[in-house]
């Protein structure tokens, strides 16, 4: 991705440059205004933001949307961000789905496609995403070389252009594959941990708003967790904090999946349901719906889910004592089921009890959020770039 | 504690202050210096080097420590920041000592005590702690009022003016305790949790210097971690995070203590030794000292015991992956025992290892990290006050 250039303080263009950003910031921050209120909020003078104003508006960062017409005196100019000054693509690759959507810079998703994963390939996976990212660009009115900056969420630890610990996604381990990724989606692209993502989209837009402590725990094929602390992604020193499928969870499974991950994903939810006689269920999703209808042996499969997940979150809690726990993914997501089972054995294993919600964003948390870290990479990306893009 | 004004930038009076922050600032950071060097390396003008050096000489924050008599030109007069300029106190209050330190703003310990901690109650201790102070004090020649800032490291979490989590030393949880303390004190106290104190030592002056995410785990009487992301120590929510005694250790044990913290205690590993048939030991120090001597009934505790902070890494590098593990306290210190079985469990447990080395600091990491904090407090509060207190 580029490097941002600071503007040269002290000099008038690097002046010039600040004063645009302080513009641009009020804007963005405080919604449409007019040249004296801009000035009054910011502290500059009004020739001063009159000229960010129209350097802004040549560079088609603001645009004018109309004329004030009540209070006293002449009329004026009022000012926004221009939504179109940009657009970010998010994509969420899962087992089961692979969402995408466009948003512009205002953060409005424009166009959007999720479709089943079929592909039993790492190449054919690649080629599926270019494929759907271009029907969703297109649908979009815009070519996959408009997008200011493409956000991709996926199982795994991204490191070295490698992908880490992303056993669930056949071959998706393999050496060049996020080369090869890169190549068929263009440059700009940011591949994150789609935990991490469902995290970031839980806190931008989610259960985890202003929450200065915050984890979110996705549960379905797989676990795992995003930390948000202060508002910014805690990654750990390799990119793998969150990875809580390795917690040492009890079991004699010897696995290359994690311990913990090996007894608490879909498959293990299936599996417990089928020793206990529920030989028709198909998916966790089954096992639920016969709990929600009182089926006293799903119910039990519930049960002893909600205490491995009481396994985690007191795990968590003991290491970095979170405000707030988000529940989600396919599994997650049964809240009302998980919760009290889950509550009474986490009050046996630890006296440190977080708070533990719902997921509000369901199974769209991965995809906001992979849009919410584009839209703020973007918003910096526009206006750093604003003297060499035509826009 | 005091808080912080910030100057009134703009103003005259303002820029002032900001400029003695700035000359000084430059003495912390690169040594002695003449107004001249101070003047290249800061921006400012001779002229206005001068006027914050005579200001911050008068209130007794730098000082003159002689002339350059070197280099082509008149003789410059050098100067220093003033370590006398303020004091702090560092405390450790552990179950079995009780350490104190008075440190000058330069960082040099110029007292120091250390004795058995006999305290049966939280009261004799409140009092112990301050006997302990001014003797220390008094040694330094200087007396309790004198100190800028006290810094006390205790076992559990404060909050809300009261202890939790700290079953290790009776009554110390009880309401008022921390109001005691503060009175026996005097103000300008901060009571921290001792394990995060240890972090903050071995970052700030041991194994953990420059590392960006990095944990520092104290095994003894109890078990207790600090964690020191970007320099900064992080706490959690509600000051809990690295309780790692409250891991949810498979275990029968029901205790107020944490279940993780009753397995892996001293008093744990002196229980193991007394199993295996070594009747004699009294300390988990004996039972260090007969494994280092080759008996294999010591050594296999000492596995054991490995194998139980193995779970604790692996817990927390599924959560934060830090990039480096600094053992520590009375049984973490036996990194050279602990650490091959240690690492051998681990890599059966988990993907995710972190290097782990043994603490620099030995069972001085907790006062040091005290008098660090308080430093750090410290140099910022002579600044402020420079205006209000006679030095």
């Amino acid at each position: 991705m580029t490097v941002r250039k600071s503007p040269q303080v002290g000099t008038p263009a690097g002046m010039r440059v600040l004063n645009q950003r302080a513009v641009l910031d009020r804007l963005r921050r405080g919604g449409p205004a007019t040249r004296p209120q801009i000035a009054k909020d910011t502290g500059l003078s009004k020739p001063t933001v009159g000229q960010a104003l129209l350097d802004l508006e040549q560079h088609r960062l603001v645009r004018p949307i109309g004329r004030t017409t009540a209070g006293p005196g002449r009329s004026a100019m009022v000012y926004e961000v221009n939504p179109a000054a940009g657009h970010v693509l998010g994509v969420d690759i899962g087992r089961q789905r692979i969402r995408v959507a466009v948003a512009d810079l205002a953060g409005s998703v424009i166009a959007r496609v999720d479709e089943r994963n079929r592909c039993r390939t790492a190449g054919a996976l690649v080629r599926t995403v270019r494929d759907l990212a271009v029907r969703t660009v297109s649908d979009a009115g815009l070519s996959l070389s408009d997008l200011v900056v493409k956000v991709v969420g996926t199982p795994g630890v991204p490191r070295d252009r490698t992908l880490h610990h992303a056993p669930n996604l056949p071959g998706w381990e393999r050496p060049g594959l996020l080369d090869e990724l890169e190549t068929s989606l263009g440059p700009d692209l940011v591949v994150e941990n789609d935990a991490n993502l469902a995290a970031v989209g839980e806190h931008t837009y989610g259960a985890g708003r202003g929450v200065d402590v915050f984890v979110c725990v996705t549960v379905g094929t797989g676990i795992g967790m995003g930390i948000v602390v202060d508002g910014r992604l805690f990654r750990g020193a390799h990119g793998a904090a969150g990875e809580v499928g390795y917690l040492p969870y009890p079991s004699d499974v010897d696995s290359t999946r994690g311990r913990l991950e090996s007894a608490v994903a879909a498959e293990s939810v299936v599996a417990s349901a089928r020793c206990q006689g529920l030989g028709g269920v198909k998916s966790a999703r089954d096992v639920f719906a016969l709990a929600r209808g009182g089926d006293t042996r799903a119910l039990d499969v519930v049960r002893d889910e909600a205490e491995r997940l009481a396994f985690v979150v007191a795990s968590v809690a003991a290491v970095i004592d979170p405000e707030l726990v988000v529940l989600g993914g396919g599994i997650g997501g049964n809240a009302e089921l998980l919760g009290p089972p889950l509550e009474a054995a986490l009050a046996r294993l630890t006296p440190l009890t977080p708070r533990i919600v719902a997921g509000e964003l369901g199974d769209g948390a991965v995809l906001s959020g992979a849009v919410a870290m584009g839209l703020a990479a973007a918003r910096d990306l526009v206006f750093d770039r604003r003297g060499t893009v035509t826009l």
